[in-house]
Formats: C-alpha cells, structure tokens, sequence
C-alpha cells in the first residue's frame, strides 16, 4: 500500500487551469467505454466503440451507467465531458488520479471521487485506484484508472434483476457502486487491526526498532482512510440536509446507512490511532523498563564483585609486615568474609526485589 | 469484557445492501416472543408463539411491550419487522449484532440500539448483549440476542403495578428500559475505578510492565462505555430540543434526569481518563527515579572501591625497590588512608543526598 | 479534600425512578428548618416545627428563605417538595449529595445544585457539603447535608438591612449565596497555588516520587473546582440570553459578575493545569539531568581509575623476565605516569565540561 | 515581569458585593485628574480639582477625555462613578487592579479594563498597570493606577492637531488609547522573541536545568499577554458586528485594524508556544544523546580495560606451576596481546560509529 | 528560508495611526509600474511613467492590471492609492512587507496581501517577496516588494490571448494572480516532503542531534504555508457563500478549484505535521533503544569480566597457607573454571537476547 501524501503539480505548472492534463502515471492500454442501460424491465450492456453513441444516453429515460476504464487518452475524455456538459475543472479533477477525495453538487450533476482499494486475490497485494462518479439525470458515469474493478457483483446484480437495483434510479445505482468501495474498506480495517493485534502481542517480548515503525507505517494508512471517507461523510449530510433533484427519498435511507457507515470507519480509525498511542506508550515504557533491568544486572554484579576485588587486592600487597599474611587461618577466614558478604548482598538485592 | 473493536463484514461482502443475515455469533437456542400488554387497570404477560398474534398488537390501544429473545431465525425477524413496517435497514441493524450503538428518529417510529451489560452472579463475569429498542405508537419492540436480561425489575413493576409504569405510555416503559441498561454502566464504572485505585496504589511500590496493559485495558473499556452512550446523548438531545409525537411531556423530565445520567458517564469516563494519563506521568517518573536509583548505587560503590583498589593494586606491584613496603608502619597507615577515603566519599555522596 | 469521583448508584438499582431514597452518607441530627421572611421593612427570622406552616410561605408577598439543615429524614423533604411542587426527580436530585453541580430552569422554579467549600478554622480542614437551592417567586429554598454553612454574613445583612439586600427580591438572594459559594472557590485555588508554589521551589532542588503524587492532587482539585463552576456558568449564560420570570433586570448586571467569576475560575484553573504541565515537563527534564550527573560522575571515577589500576596490574605480575621490575627509578617514574595520566583526563573532563 | 495569577478576594470576603473596595496595592500618592476637552477648533487641557467640575463634561458636545491617575482615594473614584451613572459593580471593577482584562457593552458606556505594559528607560523594568476605560457619548474616562503611562504622543498629537485625533470623535481617541496600549505588547512579543532565539542557539551547547527554567517563564508572560489580548478581540468584533451608537463608520476600519493586531499577537502568541513546544523536544532529546554520549564513554574505556585488566590478574597470581611465568619472552609477548586487544576494540568501537 | 516570526514595529511607534511608513527592508531600485489594458480584442502593455496616466484606467471599460514593483517610494505608494480610492490603513498594510497574508472585502475594492514564494534557478534559493492585490471594479492593482515575480505565464497568456483570461474580467486575473502563486506552494511542500523522506531514511540508522533541528526547520516552514493559504481560504468561503460584485458567476467555479487547493495544502501539512510528530516518536524511542544497546555491551563485559578479575586477584594474594597455589593442576583447573563461566554467562545473555 504505497499511500501518496502529495504529488508534484509540476506537469501543470505554467498552464492555464483547466487544462486537462493527465496528473498520474501512465497506463498504456486502450480506453474501454462500458455500458448498462437498463430500466425494470429490460437492460442492455454492450461496449461502446463511437464516442457519438454517448450524447443520446444523457436523454433516455433509462438508467444509464458509462464505465470507462482508462484515463490517458485526454481527448476522448474531454469529449465525453463536454457530451455531458462537465466542467473543465472537473474534467480536470478526473484526470487528476493524484486528488484527494472529494464530492461536489453542482447545478446538473453530483461529481464524487474516491480512492477504491482492491486486494489481488493471486498477489495478496493491495491496490488503490481512483474512481470519479458523475451522477445526473438518469445517467451514471464512472471513470477509472484501468481495467478491473469491484463492482462485479453490482454488473451480476443489474443483469440478472437481483435485489432492488432494477427498480431504482441512476441514484441507487450511485448508492451501491460508493457501498461496494466502502465494504473494501472495511477489510482494510480488518488487516490493520490483525496487524496491531500482532503488534500488542509482541511488545511485550520485543519491544524493538521494527516495531515503531511499523506503527508509523499503520497510522499512515489510518489516515488515508480516513481523508478517505470524510469528504463522502460530507456529501451525504448535505444530501440529506438539503433537497437535491439527483437522491430520491427511498434512496435516502440507504443514504443514510452508508452515511451509518462512514461514520463507523473514521469511529474506527479514531479507536486505533488510540490504540496506536497506547501502545507507544506501553513500548516506551517497556524501553524504560529494559533498561532499568539490565542496569540493575550491572549493578548488583558491580556491587557484589568490586568490593570483594579489593579485598582480594588488600591481599596481594607486598607489604613486609602484614600479620594476616602468616596467619594459619587467615586463608579459610577470608573465604568466610567473602561468602558473607556476597549473601549479604544478595539478600540485600532480594529484599528490594532487584531480581 | 471482550470488546471487538471491528467486526468483519465479511458475511454481507456482495450481497445487495439491506439484505437479512445474521452479523454476529450464531445463538442455537429458540426464538422466544414475550408479550406485556397493559394499561392502568389490567395487564397481559404471555408468550407468543404465533406471529399472527403480533400485527393486531400495533393498533390495540394498550401499550404493548414485545421482547423478542433471539436474533438466530431471520425469518422470523423480518416477519415481525414488516407487521410492524420496519426498514429493511433497519431489521439489518438489529440483526448485525456489532453494530455501533446508535439512535434514529424515523416517520413510524424511533429506533435505538444499545449494549446491555449485565454481570452473571456466579461467575463474576462480564457478558455484552445487544439490545434493539424500536418505540412506536403504543407499542415497544426489544431484540435481544439470547434470553436471560436485566429487565426484571420492570416485568415486576409492571404486573405488580408498582411506580408509574401502569399510568404512563410506552415512551415511559423505553425510558425505564433504557434507565435499568445505563444504571448497569454505572457499575462498571465502580469497577473500574477500583481497578484504578488498585493500580494507583500499586504504582509508587512497584511500576512493573503488567501496569501499563492494564492501563490499556481498561481504557479501552472506558473507550467502550463512552460510545455506548453517546448516541443515547444525542437520541434524548434531538427528542427534548424537537417535538416528537412519540415521547409526551410527562415523560420528558424522566429523558432530562436520563441525559443528566448519560453526561455524568460521559464526564466520569472523562475524568479517568485523565487519571489514567496522570498515571501513566507517575509511572514514567517512577521508572525514571528507579533507574536514577540503581544508578546511584552502581556509582557509590563503584566511586568508593575503584580508587582503593587501585591502591590496593600499586602495593601489590613488585618493582624492586617500593621503600613503602619495608615501613614497618605502611600496612596499618595504608588501612588508615583507606578507611579516610572510604568515609569521606561516604561523607560525600551523603551530602549530595544521594542516599 | 476528599474528592469523590463516582458513587456507587447502588442503593437506587431496581427502585423505579424517582424513588427518593437518600443517596450519601447519613447524618444523624434532626432536620432543622430555618426561616427568614422578609421585605424592605420588616424581617422575621425563626425555626419552622410544623410543616404545615411551610405551604403558605409560598404565596406570601414578602421573600421567604427557607433553610433546611439535613437531608436524612426523606418524608420531611418529600413534604416540603410537593408543598412548593417541586418534581420527584428534582427531589431526588437534593437527596443525592454525591450529584455532580448542576442547574435546571423548570417552569415553576429554578434548581441548582451546588457543592460549598468551608473551611474549618480550627482544624484547617476542607468540608465539602452539598447545597440545592430551589429559586421561585418571592421564596428561595436551601438544601443542606448539616447544619453549619458559610451563609452567616448573608443572615447578618438581611437581619440588620446591610447594603442592598433587603430592598432587592429572592432573585438577588440567591445571587448573594452563589456569590457565597463562589468566594470560597478563590480560597481554595488561593491555597493550590500555594501548594504549586512549594512544589515549584522543591523541584529543582529535589525531584522526588512525592513530586510527582502531589501534582496529581492537585490536578483532581482543580478538577473538581471547573467541574464545580461549569453548571454555573452555562446557568448564568442562559439566564442572561433567555427571558426568565426569575431573575429581574436589577439583578441581571450581578448575575453578569457572577460570571465573571465563573470565567475567572475556570481561567485559572486551566493557567494552573499549564503551569503542572509544565512542571511535568521541569520534572522529567530535571530526573534526566540527574541520572546524567550520577552517570557523569560512574564515568570519570571509572575512566580514571580503571586503566591506572590495569596499569597497576601489570606491574603486580610474576613473569620472570620483567625488566622494568629491575629498574631502580621505576617506581617514581611509574607514580609520575599515574600522575600525568590523572591529571590529563582531570583536564578532558574539565574542558567537556561534564564538571 | 511579575505576574500574578490569582489575588485573594480576602480584603473582599464578606462585604456586600458591589462595595467599593481597592484591591491591589495602595499607592500613596495624591489622585490627579487631568482633563482633554476638545473639538476640531479648540483644545483645553487642566487638571480638575474639584469633582463638582466633572459632571457638566458629560453633556458637554466637545469632546472630553478625563484622565484618574490614582485609585487609592475610592471616595472619589466612587464619585466620579455616580457623575457619569456607572455601575458600582464596574467601579468595582476599575478598583479591583487585579483583575483580568475585560470589556463590556452597557446601555450607557462601554467598559474595557487592561493592561498597560510600559518599559522603564532607565532600569529596563517591564512595568504593568491596570487601565480601565470609559467610552460614553462625547466623553472618555480613563483611570489608572498612579501617575506616568505611554500616552504622551497621544496628549501630543491633540494639543498640537496632529493626525485625525481632533477630527474625530471620543470613539477615536478610544481606539487610539487601546492602539498604544497594543503596541507595546509587540515589544515584549519582540523580547520574548530574543529570548528564545537566545534559547535556542544555547540548547544545542548546553542543555542544563536553566534553560527549563526559563522556558516556564517565557511560556507565562505568553499566556499573560494572549488573557490580555482575548477579550479586547471579542469586544472588536461585537463592536464591528452590532451596531454601537459608541463607535461610528468612520472609526470602524480602525477598529477592524486593531483587531489585526490582536490577532497577529495571539498568533504570534500561538507560534512562539509552538517554537517552546519544539524546543521541549529538543531539550529532551539532546538530555537522551548526552547520557548516551557519557554512558558510551564509560563503556568504551571499561570494555576495554577489564578484559586486560583481567589478563594481568591472571599473572600475578601465585600459583606454583604456571609455565608461561617462566618464558622469556611471556612479558613482551603479553604486551603485544594487550596491544591487540586494545586497537580491536578500538577499531571495533569506531566501526560502531561510537566515537 | 528565512520565516521571520514577528518584525518590529519599532519604525512605527508613536506615529499616528494610518500614517504611510515603509516597515520591512528597504529596497533601493526605483519604483516601476506596469500596464496591461485588455478587452477581448485588444491589448496594451506599457510601463508607466507619469502617475496622472492611472486615474483615469479606474474609469476605463477594459480590463487593466497595473503591476507596481517596489515600495520603497512612499508617496508614490500614497498617490496610486488616493487615485484608487484605497483606506489608509490598506495602504499602510501594502507597505509593511511583514504583514500577515490578510484578505478584506472593502466597498470600493477587495484587498489580498499573500506571500509569493519564487525559487532562483540558478542558486535554487527560495525567496518570499509579498504581494498585495486590489481587486476593484475592471481593475487589478498589485504592489510587489521588488522587480522579479512568478506571473510571466500569465503576462504571456494575456498578450497572445492564450486560454480564456481575455474573455474574462478582472476577477479571472485576479484569481490566475493567487493560482500561480498557490501553486509555488506546492513545489515548496514537495521540497518539505523530499527532506522528511531523507529524515525518515537516516533515523533508523543515526538518530543524532542533526535531526531534531531540521525536524524544528521543517516544522516552521509548514507553519509559514499554512498561515499563508488560511486567509485565502477564509476569502473564498466568504466569496462563493457572500454576494460580491467583484466576482462573476462564471469565475466563482475557479475560485472553488482554488479552495480546494488550499484545502489540499492545509491538509497536506497537517498530514506533514502528523509524520513529523511520528518521527519524533520513533527518534526518542531509537534514542532509548541505542542507550539500552549501549548498557548492554558495559553490562556484558563488566558481568563476565568483574568475577573472573575477582578470581584472578583471590589466587594474587599472598596468605602464607592457600594450598591451591602448590597443587600442580591448579592451574589449568583454574583457566577451566574461568571458561566455564566464560561460556555459561555467554550463553546466559544469549538466552536472554541481549546480543
């Protein structure tokens, strides 16, 4: 997961805004155009190959949803905007696969982009995309990246009448597609919060340098989560606070339990970043603690040995008159003091619970 | 105390959103429906066991408490949720066991979900259940994931008639409800300052690292307590600032004397807090000073014998001509110097008060 | 100063609410009830035996301080309750003296419970006793745990019609005892900065374990006196915002003070958590530079000493063939080694300035 | 810079509130009240000395600064008062020199009390002065503390017409008084600043317990001028959002300067609290490099010289049979072991980059 | 990067206020004006030289920009101003190049004072030059410290008609003006981001004090953006909510991609912050790890070594009768023992990981 905090402007550095640039790395593969038309009754899906094709979907009374699935090809893009009368700055924003989550009701659509992660099944890799959803009248666009995306199971639920989908209008359909990526989300918790539960588990033994930073490394991802979902928290409040022509009111409590779910991730990601501080401190302390363990290691060896070293050294002068010296018992006495000193002192030790 | 931070979703991964199933861990016991219907003069206490019985309840004009125990049969939920014209949304939340405390005013009626706490008395120990209140026009519904509750008391005041539960709606028996689930934090909240002042005094004699993850235990509980009401807090909020059809003004002195309670958690969970992070001050001032200590120690002896054995050692040294060693006086002087140095470095480090 | 955190609600688990049990340490005298009826030209000051004598009191036009010493006897303060139509659950509120201060406007009456601080002259002890006043039209009533309060200079300027106390209604007399109340908050903080003086003092000096205990009382203190004033606070500011029959025009500019006051308090009480925050910093920063100097003080004793006494060893060595041993200037010329070794590394130390 | 956090209310305790009492210190001058009245055209500057002088200044059209210096006379501060009908508790106010800096909107005047800081030429000192000013209509009332203030460019510029002073009316000179007032806080911002820089460049060298010291008190004198700053902010804005028959258009865009500066100083304030915060850091970092510098010293030279020192014990132990006594080559032989050893580790020590 | 904090008003003090006084450094070129007058069709680009030629471009129908570098000349500063109608104290703002980034929607005009941030190529300094802009009805006044800016692109996109920024008003310059220089902002940022990712490499290996104050420098610099978009953030949200006349609807979808530029910059540095706070974590705790690593090493040495030393002196003494010394095996029993213990400590300290 390699979280981007801040790409250079710099490819636009010079050029008039909006000017659309694709900001973001290069894919190379052809722009795929998809499309699902669909009311209760019937429902089309088809690849579109004429960009003329698009402009009478923005009439029909069916629901339409415009997958496109690549960004590098400027021109079809801002074609495509123009046949739905997008805004150059938001055409711009699209193409920005650097910028950070954000949502905006305009006067003929509702714009919203917004990180998706998804995990390759093979690589166990975690990939993030940004996807632009343009919602208007009866019509949904979505820009991707690339090809390959976690909406399968809504594309299952259209084409096979599943569920309420059918029914509804381009608004449920913008619902479910933010609840897909939203579910992902949550899987991101469940692997951090793996991920800090082995973490607490080992502080305890080996409070070490790898453990820091890879708590960096969580917070770090907390915190795209986080900026991830707050401006989609926003866009809902509004919606729900105010009348928009583009949300029904049967949408609107589904809106709400998304809403019920955003604020469960950023509640989450504030638990954890909570959790994350304490067990700074629990490594800090534990850090405090080793150290007092290995001192007092040191100490009571010091303690006990250096005395006993002098006394050994008095000994060993050569002084020519010291009566102890010639003493018969003077040898097993000395051995004498040394015992009791050195239990001595390990009583001592014992008694201020050093070990 | 278990407390799951997050659940996995990952039940509800690619099923259209609103769909019943069970979130949580499966129960195997019965679904058991217990019904209260009563006004001033009489009361019904009986179980249900057709859910036929069930839709008349919704217009009789007695209030109707129904207590469903058991959230295993989904069938049988999503029965009773469309006698009673519940969401879909809703009748998932009451299903999804993890799910976050929370409150909704909706057009039928108000739905909260709590966590009960009730401690077993055999065992001493601490079991979390979930608690579903859906309050409409005379008629309570609760959910509760297994049998076995803390609402004893109001069954009894109930069918005795004791206080005014009888005279009062269904918007009393929601306040008496949710009143017995906060009282029971309170208890908690005992619980956990003991803990508090086991450690504070624990802390000075001896910082060990079992402090600090007991520490972070049971700030994870306090964590726990202050999400579980502040939703509660906001619920009562909206119900006293707006008018609502489904709490009269006789009871709304009872929601204040409930908002008071939910403030004084709040601010209780707050003030340990703040206790906890004066502990863990003292703690990282204890462990200082500890170590301060033993290095005081070290040094002392080190200070005081390394020097003496280094005179030890020069008169163990065998150059020929030492005219110290012929002095008849030299071992006894030496013994003098040696107890002048050794008394005087006590003298010393006496002074610096460093024991 | 004993601050109690939270109170066990046990005594109160399975009563229904607003059950008037009295929550807080029984005290055994009788219930005294003192009266002070009065207006700008007269005033009667006595005890009320009867209860019956309460009732009328409430419509008289004079103003009527009703004092009531005691809260133990629970029928008798039922009794005056439902005479001035007090709720139940304000009623529960007097009784329980642990309640966090708060303050209600009610239709009838406004309700405010407060904690008073008086100080014992004899035995320089803090009593912290809890006062409920009830404030309706042209009558004040006062709840207190005993007999004793810091009230005697409001009686002496009603009793002899000192400054304006007379001539102004029930509202400014409820005033003059917040105001009471809130002097002897300033004593307190008065004595804690002295406290936080001392420490200030002792720390650099001797950063000790007490340190470090003491500041955590301190904190609690200061604690308990924000959380003691903030009711107040918020009271006043509603007061002043709000139209209330209560409080009159005249004495709206000392409610005005009053929140001053307020203001000021809690001010201080944050300028003095800074200033302990501060001192933790002083502390930590002063416990490192001790455990620096004891080290300082290990390493140039053993920097010194220990390559002298190796040198020392190595003359004490039997080798046959050793020919410095032989030499006859060895032994001076070995002392001039110690000497320049010594005073050569006196110098390093010296000059990294480590004493 | 003395600072005083809280003074006993003790002189006060007792009294009737609104007595009029000085709380401060008693200056023993006499009071001296020095008149400005002015209009475009003319100007006439006296000192009054007799209060009988003052009242018609209140309905006079010119304007009219009257100036108390002096506060210890409450007599006649308490007739001033009554001539311009102001509250006996905000003459208590402008008595009570110790208290925080305040405005307030009334129906007659408006009321601001603050600090005047000014700096003694001569000795340096930093002196404060309480400042309480009156804005009426057509009048300004300002009372200080004793004789001498950092007014005299302003008594200049009316006198001798400079500027807009005499084109403008009392809400000018108001705005202009305050104006100098502020100014000078941005000199003791500046001397704060210095002394920080002077912190700073000394951390690295030398971090000692001085520097903490200092730190403290730099943090104080912050917190001093941001509580002297806070509500003259939010009487500007009030000001600047209602309407105020007491200031008019023209003088606004003054005011909205002002402002300006109090937000640059509480900035500045919030800046500088920042830089101390990173200095901490510092601080407690290089206190951690420096034990490690002396712990790595210590280790060094003991790691080094122990094991040889052990060596040399070894041979000059008396056993009867250790062969290698008697080589003739063991001594040289053992020094060349000691060489290596020594350089090893040496070499080893520098690899750890220890030195 | 030179962030001062706070400049003096030193120059000021004294005067009155409004008075036009050049604070910050003085620059010594001459004062240049620039004009650029342009309608869709046409443009005229020409410096003037006669300040009579401005009055009348207020007046004029097409769109003109009037570029003033340097403000060392007073009142030529003083006369465009009287010419445009601006308050004297806005002009006083234009002078003192150490205000803060200020913005004021006066009635004549909208004023902007914003710090430029332009990096030389040639000695990749980066230099802060301040930029006030009035924004007035078909007019763009800009006062620039000195010769040198960062808006040649847009000169260029004006003179050849490039983009839209003919077709559009004064607003469109205006807000092309502040898009240049916010973009710089990033570049700057990006720069932040590179040093905190060389920090973040280094730590791990050598947390030394070097750190810590690049980490302080980081810090300020951050600080310095923030306080430089916040203003213009408050602008724009004061725009897009307020009518203005200044800004046509057509500009007011820039001025939100500006917003969210600001956004993204205030974001972006509170996420910088969040990683700094983390490496001072991880520098503390790496700090903790060396000293323990440290302790280690003297531990071990000093632990195996002192006993063994203690052995060696025991068979160094003299005592008459020590009959090991006369054993023949004596000795190699003796160097058996010490390897025993050699290994067996050796072996100890391996189990407990400390090496």
């Amino acid at each position: 997961m390699n979280l981007r905090l801040i790409k250079s402007h710099a490819k636009k550095v010079g050029l008039p805004p909006g000017s659309s640039v694709l900001v973001g790395d290069k894919k190379t593969e052809n722009i795929e155009i998809e499309l699902f038309d669909y009311n209760q009754d019937s429902v089309t899906n088809n690849r579109i190959e004429n960009l003329d094709e698009i402009a009478p979907l923005r009439e029909s009374e069916s629901v339409s949803w415009i997958n496109i699935n690549g960004l590098h090809d400027v021109d079809t893009i801002t074609k495509i905007g123009s046949a739905f009368d997008i805004h150059p700055l938001i055409i711009e924003d699209i193409l920005n696969t650097d910028h950070r989550p954000k949502s905006e009701i305009l006067d003929r659509h509702i714009f919203i982009t917004l990180k998706m992660i998804h995990i390759e099944p093979e690589t166990d890799q975690i990939l993030i995309e940004q996807v632009s959803i343009v919602l208007g009248h009866n019509y949904v666009l979505t820009f991707q990246e690339s090809k390959g995306d976690i909406f399968d199971t809504i594309r299952d639920r259209i084409l096979h009448n599943k569920g309420r989908i059918r029914k509804f209008g381009a608004d449920y359909l913008t619902y479910a597609l933010i609840d897909t990526i939203i579910d992902t989300y949550f899987l991101i918790l469940d692997r951090l919060n793996d991920r800090l539960e082995v973490l607490e588990n080992d502080l305890i033994d080996n409070p070490d340098q790898a453990f820091i930073t890879e708590i960096q490394r969580i917070k770090r991802e907390l915190l795209f989560l986080r900026k991830s979902v707050w401006p989609l928290r926003e866009l809902i409040s509004t919606i729900t606070r105010e009348e928009t022509p583009f949300f029904t009111t049967t949408t609107i409590p589904f809106l709400r339990d998304l809403y019920d779910h955003t604020i469960q991730i950023i509640d989450t990601v504030e638990t954890m970043r909570d959790m994350i501080s304490g067990l700074l401190d629990v490594h800090l302390s534990s850090l405090g603690n080793k150290t007092n363990d290995v001192m007092k290691v040191l100490t009571i060896i010091a303690t006990i040995f250096i005395p006993l070293t002098f006394l050994a050294g008095i000994y060993g002068m050569n002084f020519e008159f010291m009566p102890e010296l010639k003493w018969h018992f003077a040898y097993p006495l000395f051995w004498g003091i040394i015992f009791i000193l050195f239990f001595g002192m390990m009583f001592y030790f014992k008694r201020k619970k050093w070990f």
